[in-house]
């Protein structure tokens, strides 16, 4: 070839400016309709482009500006652009077309039926982590995933490819012990509870938790309002060796990265695939150092898991799963028909742990039943109690007060235990007719206990005052809402009288 | 229940400010997160968000902002958003969570194996229209669509859903033909010699064609640097009433608005299934009136089409879904292994297809061969020349110059004939070493088209001097850059230096 073409390093040099617009983990590069590099390079509106500064370099989606947000030399960074570019001062950057994201043939391979090779599936896992693949390509590669279409061999491949981004914790215990819920019920906050018990039986438990995503409370943001959550990995590391376990929110931590990117476009389109979840489960189980984790289940119509026969699906692919990648895997099946404890909301569900935790005698037995359950099942696994005597042993940790002292020393070594605070706005509704409670609709009361607030306002939630298959009387409390402000108690009582309490009574 | 709650109408009223920012056809608010309304209603980042007005209600993705950006009572809109919104001069609009789309059931259902009806296909359609799907959900969609699993009725079905959306318009005449191109060929401008020598022909050809999406030229690109191509229906309308046949921009006219927008994500995917591009082709030709279709289906490794078996079956698809349509359909398969003709972009295409059209002896004879096959393809199919017969009818009328008077009649009618604009810079890249010209990669020299400037700048592109097949001398010009600026002539002058010409030589 002739011709030489001078190098042009430098050219369409762009100042960097945050725009603090929050697209959650999106990242979104602004820049002018009108400016020399949109022009020069044809760039139109949500066009994939690469950003790169002398130290890093990233691939967003272009919105295209015509007003006055931006100088002409400028681009605008999204906050997730800017955390992954994170420029330091004055730097510049330029702007170019990617390269095509390699993985995305593998992709397109899936899309058309051909099965994901170990190889594959880890480079589609490093891209993800790497924030190369925009949402619209995420949710091909979940959508091509989805419908059962995952190989054990994938699922496998897919556990391990997660599990080798982020973080990996070791300990200098053994065995480590956990427990997980594939959530969908309301209140079923056992994790305390099982923590305080399972480690004051001298088990090693480094319990990480999450915040909601789209549910009134996690036990990280029930965890918070007694105690402080947010631990860097010294610290946590700090509570583990003193006192064998602890409840800090995992966010803080940094392990399973992926993890987040994915379920959250499994959130938006509201569905999942029991391959993504095993693998999503265990890679963050595996990688927080753990060797025995247990597993509940709840099993309900309005649960995650709605049939006995997904339940036994899910169940044998976990353990599958978890013994290829060091894990003994136990799952309970778990009764997922109705909200476990009486409260929903951070505040409403931590007064109902310490009731168990203190053995108050209003405690509300099902959340004390189920959290002996599942301490059971650890500590069988974890070798403190031969099969069968876990739940004498559980019990016994409980009543004698030892899960309790526990628990509170596992709350003063991160920080102090608190008092929940109580919400200043409360509303009462009553029964319109007499009669027996008959369903209750988990999805719906979780969208009663976050439309007064929770868990953003901890205080705020849905308090239950029946139980499933009880008799009701006319004119009986049913349950109380609970607000930080008169706004949020209004809206979300509108909401519950307009589309119904969530509640099934029959005559 | 007790405690009526008062009507809370009117409440976190929001001020509308358009914000200048273009995401395509994504609708997007922004709102402060200190705002009430983010505050009250637990809104976060890429959550969907359903804004309405007195009048209208869209529903749309939040972006959460922190900065100085906008006030806590205002809601900002995206291009999209505002014009699904059309607010008028100071109305107020409210925020809530939407109502959870129905038909993205049957798109999970789908997922899971099970066929669309075409109820459900009516119902995805109309909501996809509506601006109801993300980004995400679309993809969603598409990929379950993909890998051959749509069946012959639910591509019917989609093709009768999308057929419904949007304008249809009918003629006085018939019967009314048309011509389609299969992309992914560079330089493929046949279309202005096929209506020119069918409407030469006393055929109705009311021809629409698209602006390129990921090509340096679409067929309307390329005319527009000829006469004007954004007539509205009405201004179609007499041109085709007075001449038989037009050649305009499809965008004006509203037909089949459905398409752009799961194109648009299925370009983003790079991936493209049968059915789809079935139901895309055949909804559009279906909308414009046309009775009589010729589809141009280049096939070759690095055009749309691969193989002869994917083209067989995509030919058998669409004829017959055509025919459920009531189109009739006829496909011809030709050469997708190297470029037609010898300009890349709109002005060099358009001086390939004047010297076509006026029967320049230094025309390019590849150009004029297909553009002769095609037009007699439609000749036979409308009826002006028995089977067999079209391709002397279709030269004759070229060669008579009747077709170039047809054109020239055209262009005057759309607003007058222009002569196409010449690049201010060229450069000219010769043979390093003799041999043959083995192979073209059609992608990459449209995408060096397009670094030249291609087709924002009309007179940018790429000349090829040289024919697939032929002997090469070393020194010999292979192609020449074209470009409207001396940075955009060096930008693409790099890259094509940096990663080869897309022009094998073999010695």
């Amino acid at each position: 070839m002739t011709n030489r073409v001078p190098d042009r390093a430098g050219r369409h040099e762009l100042a960097i400016r945050r725009m603090g617009i929050d697209t959650y983990n999106e990242p979104i590069v602004y820049l002018r309709r009108d400016s020399a590099v949109c022009r020069a390079e044809g760039f139109e509106a949500q066009a994939r482009i690469r950003l790169s500064t002398q130290r890093k370099s990233i691939i967003a989606t272009l919105n295209v500006v015509s007003a006055e947000l931006l100088d002409q030399n400028e681009a605008g960074l999204s906050e997730a652009a800017w955390r992954l570019l994170s420029p330091v001062d004055g730097e510049h950057a330029h702007a170019a077309h990617p390269e095509p994201v390699h993985s995305l043939s593998a992709v397109r391979g899936k899309i058309h039926g051909e099965m994901l090779g170990a190889g594959a599936i880890g480079e589609i896992v490093r891209d993800v982590a790497a924030g190369r693949y925009s949402p619209v390509e995420t949710a091909a590669f979940l959508t091509a995933c989805a419908g059962e279409r995952m190989s054990h061999a994938e699922t496998v491949a897919l556990t391990r490819a997660m599990l080798s981004e982020g973080r990996r914790l070791s300990w200098p215990f053994a065995p480590i012990v956990d427990k997980h819920c594939i959530g969908g019920l309301p209140g079923n906050r056992t994790t305390p509870m099982v923590v305080a018990i399972v480690a004051a039986a001298g088990l090693v438990i480094p319990k990480t938790s999450s915040r909601a995503i789209t549910s009134p409370a996690g036990t990280a943001d029930t965890m918070e309002v007694l105690t402080p959550v947010e631990l860097d990995l010294a610290a946590m590391r700090r509570v583990v060796e003193k006192e064998g376990g602890c409840l800090v929110w995992g966010g803080g931590i940094g392990i399973s990265p992926v993890d987040d990117i994915l379920i959250r476009i499994e959130r938006l389109l509201d569905f999942d695939s029991d391959g993504q979840l095993a693998a999503s489960v265990l890679s963050k189980k595996a990688a927080a150092g753990s060797t025995h984790v247990v597993i509940d289940m709840p099993v309900g119509p309005t649960a995650k898991v709605r049939s006995a026969a997904q339940a036994a699906r899910l169940s044998r692919l976990m353990t599958e799963v978890g013994a290829e990648v060091g894990l003994s895997v136990e799952v309970l099946q778990t009764d997922g028909t109705a909200p476990v404890g009486r409260g929903i909301g951070p505040a409403l569900e931590a007064r109902d742990l310490l009731q168990v935790l203190q053995c108050d005698s209003g405690a509300p037995p099902d959340l004390r039943a189920r959290s002996i359950a599942l301490a059971a099942a650890v500590l069988e696994m974890g070798g403190r109690a031969r099969r069968g005597a876990g739940s004498d042993l559980a019990a016994q940790l409980l009543d004698s007060g030892r899960a309790w002292t526990k628990f509170q020393a596992i709350c003063a070594a991160q920080g102090g235990l608190r008092t929940p605070p109580r919400a200043a706005f409360q509303r009462v509704f009553e029964a319109s007719a007499g009669g027996r409670l008959a369903a209750i609709d988990n999805r719906r009361l979780a969208r009663i206990a976050k439309l007064s607030g929770a868990p953003k306002a901890p205080a705020a939630g849905v308090e239950l005052h029946v139980a499933l298959g009880s008799a009701i009387e006319r004119g009986q409390p049913l349950l109380t809402l609970h607000a930080e402000s008169r706004g949020a108690l209004d809206y979300a009582a509108e909401f519950a009288e307009e589309g119904g309490m969530a509640l099934t009574i029959e005559a």
